[in-house]
């Protein structure tokens, strides 16, 4: 049997071997019976029945999701809860079922309305279609007693192939049995590409509808670091494939081929992150987001709350550094207490450090206090705090001012604290364009890729219609990269790299070209980006750089790259 | 008397000397009368001449308007015609006349539903509670009988104070009449700064609550170059006001101080501004928005009708430039037969060439047909085309190949046509990034500084919340149009600036000093700009450039302007 080859995009540096398993939760529906043969009644109870079950089931993946991806992932579940008490739904259903529909056709035809008004609006409101389809498709399983396609219950070495899988599909998921999933549809950011980044596993997602052609059962590799799933695979394939993503684990700091230490460090975003971080052998947390102390709860967390999280993650790296990003939010997150406002472009609005120095002053405050307070705690010596959306000398200013009143007030009150190191994203062209006046304000830069390339192509990256274009292999973005660079050398700071384009493997000599000292990533790609410094030596990277630098378009730029790889 | 001085936003640069009328359109209800004293049936009646007469004046309004202001803002008219045909609406309003309320008051009540229900929503969606606002204020007013407030019948030399301006508003306004306005709310962006530029009259906006203490019949200075308002005036105020402005128009193109000819344009967005254009003397037209040609219809123009709107432009200016911008257009503007996208951060979305180049292929492909025909026509010599939103050297490849395509099409069918200038829009940071690759494939660059301004700092400029951060006297931005300057530099290729920026006669030298061979602007500030050219040398422009580029800040920045002029 000859191979068979399909392309996707590849969202983890991993492969893996396994058998395929499809997963396609859409129940179809026989024609409803006559109405007068309906029991409504009974109907009636059949839908509560399903409605209380398809509650239980929901708390359980709720709990499951926030122990093993996290509470901001756990927080759909919620959602769909309240569409399982929404009485506009309930009466819809239970209208319908007196009209004599069976309770899965009243639920599938109440649901396509709602579904259809979502779909016609915008942003965050036309997501909300995702979230009724996935309770509808519960529902309608339930109610119909289709056994639910467990995937918690996979054969080890499942390779899960489906449509696009949901957060409740994910939830279910059991690592230690899934070898790898492949999807038809979604991108790098989709819910099933982070997911597989956050559990480590290999995947492939945006396959395409050629999918179709595969069976169950079929033999299959999934090479998460090419973007390409082949099944069938000969024997060269599937050992290329097995020896590929045992990458050596390297727990201390390591250096180029010619002798510079470069830190490498990991992302976190949960609590949870901070054991695959450690385990993969980061020598420090290079961003920690601190959404998702905030996220999914009545009220923000008190300054204590917020200083045991800070010290957890101090305490996880003893002798790294654990670079906190202060509180990044706007109009694109719903945080009820937060009374964020609507915006035409959110991205474009009031976000990051511009609420900090806002609307959100006082959480600002608190939030400082506290990470001053970690940072004089016993492992507290690596603290660094950074600031989100950086895009004028005076926002720099006036957060250093709020930092030295709240140093102040802490001595005032004879309070343990230290000061911890203090630096901006540069995730604002803008911020590149005045980075030699920053630097002067700071003792790093951490440089945020993803909003980078987003604002320096006018370019959103969750917008499926234009990521193309704010790919980080842009030159521009190259540029905006080496003119930010440009701006420390002379200066008394070090400059890393906290967004995607820092983990992968294939850019880590391109980025010591560039200059940088310090890269942070996914824990699932650390051991790759250790290995790939190993290989580089500066002078040859910073020859890579020059090329890479003088290329006009991305394809010019990954020309550079793929010569490079061969040499 | 001692002078009262008002600071706002100043929207034009120009002064008005005038009196106070105060225009206060909301009608207020007195208490309903028992609802048995209802007679429902005459309400009813009342209701349905009222839409009537809306219905008239509406129309009336809307023609007037796409006279004097164009055919983009005369669209309002008809969501509001819309509106008073709406059944929910109506139902709505009939529903409560039968519940025995009276018609003024029904109508009041189901709009205030209306109108809660779409300010709570994003986006465009939230922009319809002021055109409900606006249609039921109307209703209201003819069902109490209420006298306009006639802003077409106002005294001369009226200065009309309000709380905001809408289209209707401003539709009505005489401005042989009207000395000017001073507004409440509103900012840069807003209905009524955007009127005033386009009528050319004494204006200033955002001034806030306090306006309220003035009252009707004060003396009154409108100080729209400095954003000031004085109300009882000195005669030292007033002397001033009055030789403000008054500039010279220029019809020939002029020269710095020190002989350097500087091509003042001006940006024209609908038929009815080339008047103006030539009137206050510009040598051309820098910037011609197509999108007008676009708006309100049920379809895209022909081939033909757009020619003849080139060539209409074209021969306003037989011995000047016309830049056409190509159409630019995206998830942001309502178009129904373009099916534009929905998108999250629709500035960040698929605009511009980006559509050009995708879904509106066929459009661009006409509209290079009729561009590349008008060059050929009597007075085509001076057509240039120029692509907006550009961030790639891609983009611009493609665009020429499309070009060629059209040129060997137009060859074939032996018609007559010429190849116009070709250019780009430089208003990504990307294309700022990459001027020196993108300047090999053009004749021209035009600084769009509204969306540069807006991308570098990430901050959109129609947001009050973050619209100070997208000052275009930040560093950042003027590192970019430096940057963009210095690509062309030895090559053979002129650079412009269409953006406000450009008409601010305040930063003329500046702009001068960091090299543009090309300012346009609103038609209202040709003179002042053309003034401001005269007196300014280009070395000392070169000097003002560099403190300007080495200042951290906006306020530095400001200071260094500042202590110009007052040099």
């Amino acid at each position: 049997m000859t191979e068979r080859r399909f392309d996707g995009i590849g969202v983890t540096p991993l492969s893996g071997v396994g058998t395929v398993v499809w997963y396609s939760p859409d129940a179809e529906l026989d024609d409803p019976p006559e109405p007068e043969e309906v029991d409504t009644e009974a109907e009636t109870a059949r839908f509560d029945d399903a409605r209380t079950t398809a509650r239980e089931e929901l708390e359980a993946e709720r709990e499951r999701t926030a122990e093993r991806v996290g509470e901001d992932e756990a927080a759909v579940f919620d959602a769909h809860v309240q569409f399982l008490d929404d009485p506009q739904i309930t009466d819809g259903v239970e209208e319908r079922i007196g009209d004599g529909l069976p309770a899965e056709h009243a639920v599938s035809e109440t649901f396509a309305g709602f579904i259809e008004q979502f779909e016609g609006m915008e942003g965050r409101m036309a997501e909300r279609a995702d979230d009724l389809r996935d309770v509808r498709d519960r529902l309608v399983r339930v109610l119909s007693g289709g056994e639910r396609v467990n995937l918690g219950d996979l054969p080890e070495g499942s390779v899960v192939l489906a449509e696009r899988l949901t957060p409740s599909d994910t939830a279910q998921l059991d690592p230690s049995k899934v070898a790898g999933f492949v999807t038809i549809a979604g991108g790098r950011t989709s819910h099933a590409a982070i997911f597989a980044r956050s559990l480590a596993l290999p995947a492939v997602v945006g396959v395409g509808d050629e999918l179709h052609e595969v069976e169950d059962g079929t033999d299959v590799v999934v090479n998460g670091t090419d973007g390409v799933v082949v099944f069938d695979p000969d024997e060269e394939t599937r050992e290329a494939a097995a020896g590929g993503d045992d990458a050596e684990i390297r727990a201390d700091p390591v250096s180029t081929a010619d002798g510079t230490e470069i830190e490498i460090a990991a992302n976190v975003g949960t609590r949870t992150d901070l054991g695959p971080a450690t385990e993969r052998g980061a020598d420090g947390i290079g961003l920690y987001r601190t959404e998702f102390l905030f996220l999914d709860r009545e009220s923000p967390p008190d300054e204590d709350e917020q200083y045991e999280a800070y010290v957890e993650a101090l305490d996880a790296f003893p002798d790294g550094r654990v670079v906190v990003r202060t509180l990044d939010v706007g109009g694109d997150k719903p945080i009820d207490y937060l009374d964020l406002p609507e915006e035409e472009n959110p991205f474009l609005g009031e976000r990051g450090i511009r609420r900090s120095l806002g609307p959100d002053s006082d959480l600002f405050e608190t939030q400082l206090r506290a990470l001053l307070r970690a940072c004089g705690s016993e492992n507290g010596d690596g603290l660094a705090v950074m600031l989100p959306l950086v895009a004028t000398v005076e926002e720099v200013r006036a957060a250093r001012e709020k930092m030295d009143e709240v140093a102040a007030d802490l001595d005032e009150e004879g309070a343990e604290y230290a000061r911890p190191e203090f630096g901006v994203m540069v995730e604002t062209p803008a911020a590149a364009f005045v980075a030699d006046e920053l630097v002067e304000h700071v003792e790093f830069f951490s440089i945020g890729t993803n909003d980078l390339a987003q604002y320096v192509m006018a370019a959103e990256r969750g917008n499926e219609r234009v990521s193309e274009l704010g790919d980080y292999r842009q030159p521009a973005v190259l540029r905006a990269i080496r003119a930010t660079v440009e701006a420390t050398e002379g200066a008394d700071a070090w400059v890393g790299m906290c967004g995607e384009m820092a983990g992968d493997p294939d850019l880590t000599a391109l980025l010591l070209g560039l200059g940088l000292d310090e890269l942070s990533m996914s824990a699932v790609t650390v051991p790759q980006v250790k290995e790939a410094v190993t290989k580089t030596s500066l002078p040859d990277a910073r020859a890579l750089a020059e090329d890479a630098l003088d290329a006009g378009t991305k394809d010019e730029v990954q020309r550079v790259l793929t010569n490079n790889i061969q040499r």
